[in-house]
């Protein structure tokens, strides 16, 4: 049988890395890292770093390249469909081959925990091998922002809702929520908002040798974001960031 | 220089302690271990089996009486932070007497992780020692929980509220969230809401030896759950629980 671990491995700080997925880490039998696109080299790295440094004598650790989404289909939710179901061939392929008789410890590292805004689970419900599905949680952006900042993610028995760049574009500010969480902002979405009595704190690259923090009143402190996140993307050729918005 | 820094140790599970959770620890001349009241014991003991795995030869252990709270005070916010003031009060005072040079390194373990429906960071601000705060992020609940499901926090692109039991029985469901993260639930809050279409995820003791789980559509695991809780409740004289629900 063959067990399948989905294990978190934080946002950018190799120490972000729990006992718990160190420990699996060492007892993999297969462990798979997915190639990406250019640009994002610093990422590929960081994975490998963690293999080499956490992986057990017997760990295989297996390069493969990932399945490109057509970027041409019309259909979006299709063409990620279709891409999903190429990177669990792509997968099945890797064990079959490293793993011949089906039985063992594979593993996946997935950047920050694979609960959020992660595609790895999804994929894994598509294997057509007989697997048990593990998950080690991991670090995620939205803790290595606070923790950073140093500050509750929460006020008092308040709630907070974690969402994206794109809906805040499209929907505004949600409804009985006093503090965001916003991910997967391709384009400083917090300029589009009415400012006032808003705080933003943002960071880029967390946890990374090159991480970046700002915070302040948004009216002040949004322009000068963005302007410092597209200095950084210039200048390293990609950005990874995340930022929290509050009511005052 | 005091540097005081609040480490995430997770919900139960010593080993979701993240590396650098764990050299933190190690590399601590003071921690300081509030005793609460009684009932959990289980969890002073987790703190204190972390401290034994990881602490430094020349790290203090010391555990103080955390001031309680006047619950008699009419005024429950008042009442609050008179409590955060004393217990600030305190950890001034077991600071001042063990590093006296007001130099060293003072840790405090935090459950979960520091952002997260916690008053640690608050009580911090209140110390009137010249402090160095820092902020080390740990597992939270939330990840225990869909980590022990297996399962994915969000939907595809879609947000999520973490909120509280009281806040769903008071309000009902919020706006424009279709899944919600429910914490700090002293009694089934789940039960109030109309439960057509609602899948429920839940988990007591997560991480812990005692882990219970369940889940399934919310009309028939609701009233389920609510009992597996009340036993539970009875049977280990406490509970912490947690819970996802998602519209179909
Ligand atoms: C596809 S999601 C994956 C999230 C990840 N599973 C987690 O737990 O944080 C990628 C988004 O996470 C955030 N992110 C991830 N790593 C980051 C980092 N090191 N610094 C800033 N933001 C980061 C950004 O908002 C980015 O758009
Ligand atoms: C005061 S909050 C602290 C949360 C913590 N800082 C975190 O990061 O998860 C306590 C609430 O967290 C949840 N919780 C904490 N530990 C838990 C566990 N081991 N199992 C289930 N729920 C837990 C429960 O909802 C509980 O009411």
């Amino acid at each position: 049988m063959i067990t399948l671990t989905l294990i978190g491995i934080g946002t950018g700080n190799p120490d972000h890395l729990t006992l718990a997925a160190a420990s699996e880490i060492a007892a993999a039998d297969l462990i798979l890292i997915p190639l990406k696109d250019a640009g994002k080299e610093d990422l590929a790295g960081l994975r490998r770093s963690i293999c080499d440094r956490h992986a057990g004598p017997r760990t295989g650790i297996v390069e493969f390249p990932l399945p490109r989404r057509d970027s041409d289909d019309p259909d979006y939710f299709q063409a990620v469909e279709r891409w999903h179901d190429a990177i669990a061939v792509a997968w099945q392929d890797q064990i079959t081959a490293h793993l011949p008789d089906l039985s063992g410890r594979v593993a996946l590292l997935v950047w920050g925990d694979p609960a959020l805004y992660d595609s790895t689970l999804r994929i894994a419900d598509r294997l057509r091998l007989p697997v048990t599905r593990r998950v080690i949680p991991g670090i995620t952006a939205i803790q290595a922002l606070c923790a950073a900042h140093a500050i509750p993610l929460n006020q008092i028995g308040a709630p907070v809702q974690i969402t994206t760049g794109r809906r805040l574009r499209d929907h505004g500010w949600p409804e009985g929520a006093d503090t965001l969480a916003v991910m997967l902002d391709g384009g400083c979405a917090f300029l589009t908002l009415p400012p006032d009595d808003l705080h933003i704190w943002w960071g880029a690259f967390l946890g990374m040798p090159q991480q970046i923090l700002d915070h302040g009143p948004l009216p002040e402190c949004g322009p000068r974001i963005a302007r410092t996140r597209a200095t950084a993307r210039a200048a390293h050729g990609w950005i990874m960031d995340i930022y929290l918005l509050r009511r005052a």
